[in-house]
């Protein structure tokens, strides 16, 4: 493992920047430096300051998005700051351009107070389509995502809206291989950070029948002292906000007495939570879904020995893996093809369900497509752009 | 006329943006993936985290400056706002990558409060290797400039610097074809905004003999209202600083009282204001440079027929075109390549010489290098890079 850090160490010191900026129309003389710059360029600047919505017609907005971090909370590693935060910025902007031909851009903001980092994204908002919020910590990133929402442009806090949609789509598809009605399903997620509390909020909301939503009913959100429940003194508000829709049998007890049963462990905590023994007490054919990264809450093979039927983790050397990769690249493609004015939960619903339908083939060991399948943000930024032309 | 404008319309509806992201890596299998993104890329994020240096080895920012603007005074159009003025950043941009191999991306500010800009650029400063201000209002651009000078990377506002710095190289050239000393000369500057103001300042010094900075003495600014001197009561404080530098002999008069006896006559104003008659009245054999755009203060064929020697616009159909796409790349080279924490005054006097230089056989009809010449700013920035590390 050491070798493959040392040669991704290699990689950024050679490319110096995994991504760069391409012109689009050549300078060869007088005539292009005058129709793209000065003079010529005042035609469509005098367009757009009697229409600012021609920005979208004449500029680069309509295609970009602003990959912004404070770097307080990067992949396993913490609060590392701005400047360290960098290469994962720029390889979501990669991703961006790979999977769906997004300009995407890093912005790694030096602050890490909210009303500081609200004022300075909507402040830089006007070059961008759309704001991919990445990294930031909890519970920062809900009132930041929460007060960014006005901005009239798409907001999504990757790590919250991107993990969910990814894990909804496994959930549906294992309930389809199973042949379990999803809605039913007795749900325990571990962990009340950014994603787990996307995860339980989109449970509220998997789908619509006759305009009404349909969620799954059973769910409980454990934290590091376990169910989050109503009589905790504890609570901070958004974790608070979680009981409104999770819990409601208010059960009361540690992550392993709340997996008695269930059907569903979802994982967004850390490594080497659970035994081979936790996962037998759960009911036949549990659906385990282990997100920790690098080390998942349960090693696959001993998930199996306990008796899941599927089992998904965030790494890509094993079966099912839950990456985010699977949906921003779609998402935002989608809602920038339908000028959305934000991503609406109608998006992140029909996002999910189309994931789950580009999964050729489902089997336990395939809930997911691979997240190198370039058909799949296509697919996925259809159903969003219909999801957002409906809402 | 209107055609060329509408030429333009059309080439921008077209490429709905002048530039774009394009990834310098190719995600072809898992990994790519997990070396560009997660996992690998913890690796370079924990060596920056330790050092922040090294953030320009690993990442974008050796190369990547900020096109920032608030829109408050773009081209000839004004305070149009910060999404009319996307057109003319991503132009610049467009020019970073053609002429010097920059990643340069636009960022348009929705604020014109000088506190908040000063914030919104310092915040956004991590992922950048230095800052191009433009089309910022004055005074509101002396001090935003002033208040970044500090954060650490080259901040440069090419209203002013990149004026200056092209107009001292044809300067410096002029006197040379006409064979004048050019620290003699008696100048007239008309405008005191953003690019007379940096003109006067840089004239302060326009080289060093045995380490003293060498100037033009003879500056006399004018605004509106004629000669700017100590007795006027109307002076702004930026005004009254020029009084520290220019009208030593303390003159009162309009701008055509000053140009009497004058060698030189630097237009940054308004088109059609000078008269043959006007320049008859310069010294024998005068030097025009005649910049407002698109009307130049005088037509070049009324210049000469006054008696101008060399005549300069910043149109690309007369000869002597003074535009700051000679200056501006080959500056953020070199200090991009020296690391280089802020420009430097002799940084900048370094970027006039090398422009001056880059002139081949200069005659008074070529005081200043082809902008389209593709060997102009790699000698600019050998000049500033060098000139970077002796400071």
């Amino acid at each position: 493992m050491s070798d493959f850090f040392e040669r991704s160490l290699i990689v950024h010191e050679q490319l110096r920047g995994k991504i760069g900026v391409m012109g689009k129309i050549p300078i060869s003389n007088r005539d292009d430096l005058s129709l793209a710059y000065t003079p010529g360029v005042a035609r469509p600047c005098e367009v757009i300051a009697k229409d600012q919505s021609k920005a979208r017609e004449l500029t680069i907005k309509h295609n970009s998005v602003a990959v912004v971090s404070d770097g307080s909370a990067v992949l396993g590693l913490g609060n590392i700051g701005p400047h360290a935060a960098i290469p994962v910025m720029e390889g979501k902007a990669l991703l961006f351009k790979e999977f769906a031909n997004i300009d995407a851009w890093p912005i790694c903001l030096d602050t890490q107070h909210v009303d500081e980092i609200v004022t300075t994204v909507k402040q830089i908002a006007p070059v961008f389509g759309g704001i991919n919020l990445e990294d930031f910590s909890a519970p920062r990133c809900f009132e930041i995502e929460r007060r960014l929402q006005e901005i009239g442009i798409p907001v999504f806090h990757d790590d919250q809206h991107g993990t969910a949609i990814v894990l909804l789509a496994a959930l549906i598809n294992a309930a389809k291989v199973l042949d379990r009605d999803l809605t039913k399903l007795k749900v325990v997620i571990n962990g009340a950070g950014a994603a787990g509390t996307a995860i339980a909020r989109l449970l509220r909301c998997v789908g619509h029948s006759t305009e009404v939503c349909v969620s799954v009913n059973d769910v409980v959100v454990c934290d590091s002292k376990g169910a989050i429940h109503k009589d905790r003194s504890d609570l901070a508000e958004y974790k608070q906000e979680l009981l409104r829709y999770t819990n409601r049998k208010d059960r009361v007890g540690t992550l392993q007495e709340m997996l008695v049963g269930a059907d569903v462990f979802i994982g967004v905590s850390k490594g080497n939570l659970l035994t081979v023994d936790d996962v037998s007490k759960m009911a036949k054919d549990s659906i385990v879904l282990a997100m920790a990264n690098p080390i998942p809450e349960i090693m696959p093979e001993d998930a199996k020995q306990g008796g899941a039927a599927v089992v998904g983790t965030g790494r890509s050397d094993f079966p099912n893996q839950i990456n985010n990769v699977l949906a921003f690249p779609g998402i935002f493609r989608g809602a920038l093809d339908a000028c959305a004015p934000a991503i609406s939960e109608e998006m992140k619903i029909a996002a999910a369900h189309a994931l789950a339908d580009a999964t050729t083939d489902p089997t336990p060991d395939r809930v997911l497509p691979d997240p190198l399948d370039r058909s799949v943000a296509p697919q996925v930024a259809d159903a969003v752009a219909k999801a957002a032309s409906l809402s």
